[in-house]
């Protein structure tokens, strides 16, 4: 029973349901993006601060929670009996970190990057652990707060060589006010937010039937409705239809339907507001826009609220969304503290900008591989990685175990190191190193469809003396590196 | 009762039990460390890779691991009823990646940085949850991959300003050989190593008794002994001592102590031969040294070990240490895959750096506060912020809600911005700007000891034409900023 017994000895190295792991070069182009994302925060003077990944229950859950819910979160009870989850968002702990930081200089314009966990169903692009990074003003009550975190969304995406994106902004306070003009009561009002924020996704059909008497999924799963009247549901979705129309101010088009209604009036003079201070930053016009069918699904929300969409990319959903949360250290505090701010899912736009090519994937970090034909010539080939790094050329000596030199040329290969230097004795004897253009060869490998063919391509060698060997490679890594 | 009332509806803002937040000063200064230390592993060609932080508990805990061991780690029964739990260390998520990911080519040069989390008692500097990076090289059977580890260990502490520290080598199977020469048996071997590494934390008195009969610690808890016979533990005892002693090559006092025993003999030749290969890669030889007292506590190690000791911070312990672990994939894998590496605490280094003050600790990301004199002059100071921007100094226009300039100048200085701006009518009539340079006001403060004083100091302002701003911001952030 020898299979038996190896399945007890050994463990299936597979990673959880829902969970990934990401190769070098999926890394590579991550941190390249999250540093371009950390210097449009930094260039606006963002401060980086970084909390736990595990939160209390409570902190995450409310002060009610019970402990069955904690099987909502990856949460369970741990040391010392304490109830405890994985974070499944960051706005949550910024509200506890501000909180348990009184002395914090306020506004506290911040950003941290990390992981969140959620039990979701998996799905393609959709895992339980992944990327988010936030960005808020803490602690003012201005607008002028709101307009800068659409600034910067909107940068970022420049800064990322992103052209076709939109940031669509709207006003939860306008909702509101659609609510209480549908005659709708206020308790409900968050309920209808989460269904509206389906509109998307979902389409107008299901959002309607949402509304009303429910519907069923595609995948044959009741969904229950929020049972509201025909003609609250008529009200709710004409609305909907006419600030959607092309052509006409929606914010004009939200006043004429909404008349009276003064909690709506409100949130179309800071919609105005904001306008103003978008004009005034220089914001790209084209690049944001009101859009009042946005409301977005989370419950705190209390005034404007934002999503950006890939022209390009419809099916990516909101990449970068947000809103204005005044309500939200309250959980935490008795005084209130007003904040804004918006979430970047770092994973779903690595991959969009993946797809749309707007960042060159890159397989290695060596720019170098020094190949070693003799052993004992180890301190040769090191003297020569040690002139490589010290012009900045990110090399490394083959440390593996072949001595084969096809083998440490397939290696460089497919790790994706571009060049290649090769000594042996009559190199060495004549002070010389052959350099060999891997990347070319792969060009012409992809060419001719012949993998094996850019490994005897003689033509993209050159032996040269080691001294001119770093300006050799500085040159050419310009172009090819 | 409104106090109950309070008790129940608001939830307290704190961390868990071991757990910690990072301010921004504090995270600016690990980004800057970890940024550094990136530059060291990329230009020796090393490649970023991502594992998920919860993995499968039979992945950390073993194939035959129960359900109570979850206790141990952050461990519990999550989604589909599976068993997972948190990392507590990177090195078997490698395992774990290597093995399922069998395309991958090799030798795989590799680094990975990320929170792991223990489930240990916590105290000053000890945390439950804290970030270590690793390096490795999985896939390589020949010593130049272990000198080539320490050498990126030396590398990292000199790019990042330290010079008094020692990267400690040795082979555990030069302990083999004794654990083998004084008849000890096999099995008991890692415990063996265990206890020893216990000799600079504990003492050799300590050791010698947990290596017999155990012993009481400090806070009265019993730590039970191996129960070796006295002629073993004095063996041992012996062999430690002359190796430690000043004067003398250690590798030719095991030579002569441990004659005959083969393993030993064959792990004092490989520390050899990494001593000839850090020669041929230059290391400086006062940097790293044999010494035969390190063992490093984890079982999993089969072959040389390594250890850093800050040297003005003995209390620190190792910072970054490790080993070759050729048999650590075997626990997924029939196929033998041998791996080097090395485990930096990221968290603990960053605090020596603090202590050694080799990292300048900065509060803001801001270099210059726009301050709002009169919020009808908004685009006014836009425009200063685009300029400012365009020119890539790091600013802000202020955010908050508060109208007094004072306040701003405090929000300023709070958050440690050099320099703020300040336009009023005046100022714009005159088509000039008002610069204020805070940090040399905070200077002024710290010698006057008055906090206030530097706020009105006349001295550190001057009125230039907006057109000159940017370059007299250029050169005093040269010096300031």
């Amino acid at each position: 029973m020898a299979r038996d017994k190896k399945k007890t000895d050994k463990v299936e190295p597979r990673v959880l349901k829902g969970f990934r792991d990401y190769l070098p070069r999926e890394q590579i182009a991550r941190e390249a993006m999250l540093s371009k994302v950390r210097e449009v925060f930094e260039l606006a003077g963002f401060l980086p601060y970084r909390t736990a990944a595990l939160e209390h229950a409570e902190a995450l859950l409310g002060p009610q929670y019970s402990r069955d819910s904690l099987a909502e979160l990856f949460g369970f009870t741990g040391p010392d009996d304490v109830d405890m989850a994985l974070r499944y968002e960051l706005t949550l702990s910024l509200a506890r970190y501000v909180a348990g930081n009184p002395d914090l200089p306020l506004p506290f314009r911040c950003y941290q990057y990390g992981p969140v966990w959620r039990v979701d169903k998996p799905g393609p692009g959709r895992f339980r652990e992944f990327m988010q990074c936030d960005i808020d003003i803490v602690g003012a009550q201005n607008l002028f707060a709101d307009a800068e975190i659409i600034a910067v969304m909107v940068n970022i995406f420049e800064h990322l060589g992103i052209r076709d994106f939109r940031v669509r902004y709207s006003n939860r306070k306008i909702h509101n006010g659609l609510v209480q003009y549908a005659g709708i009561s206020e308790a409900v009002g968050p309920d209808v937010m989460r269904v509206i924020d389906k509109l998307e996704r979902q389409g107008r059909d299901a959002v309607m039937l949402e509304l009303g008497p429910g519907r069923v999924d595609k995948s044959g799963d009741e969904i229950p409705g929020l049972g509201l009247e025909d003609g609250q549901i008529v009200q709710i979705g004409s609305f909907l239809d006419t600030v959607a129309e092309e052509g006409g101010d929606p914010l004009e088009k939200a006043a004429s339907l909404l008349a009276g209604a003064t909690v709506a009036e409100e949130g179309i003079a800071e919609l105005r507001e904001i306008q103003r201070h978008l004009k005034a930053m220089e914001v790209d016009e084209t690049k944001t826009g009101v859009d009042l069918t946005v409301v977005r699904g989370l419950a705190y929300y209390t005034g404007p609220v934002f999503e950006t969409s890939l022209l390009k990319l419809p099916d990516f959903g909101s990449v970068f969304s947000g809103g204005r949360y005044d309500n939200l250290v309250d959980r935490f505090l008795s005084r209130p503290i007003p904040a804004v701010g918006a979430s970047m899912g770092i994973d779903r736009l690595l991959a969009a900008l993946i797809e749309l090519k707007a960042l060159k994937l890159s397989e290695a970090t060596s720019q170098v591989l020094v190949t070693v034909m003799d052993r004992q010539r180890l301190p040769d080939y090191l003297a020569i990685l040690r002139k490589l790094r010290r012009a900045g050329i990110r090399s490394e000596v083959y440390s593996g175990d072949t001595k084969n030199l096809t083998r440490q040329l397939k290696y460089a290969d497919r790790v994706g190191i571009p060049f290649a230097v090769i000594a042996g004795s009559d190199e060495f004897d004549a002070g010389t190193v052959t350099v060999k253009n891997l990347a070319a060869g792969r060009e012409k490998a992809v060419a001719t469809a012949d993998r094996e063919q850019w490994l005897k391509a003689e033509e993209i060698q050159q032996t040269i003396p080691v001294a001119v060997l770093v300006d050799y490679l500085n040159k050419h890594l310009g172009k090819d590196g």
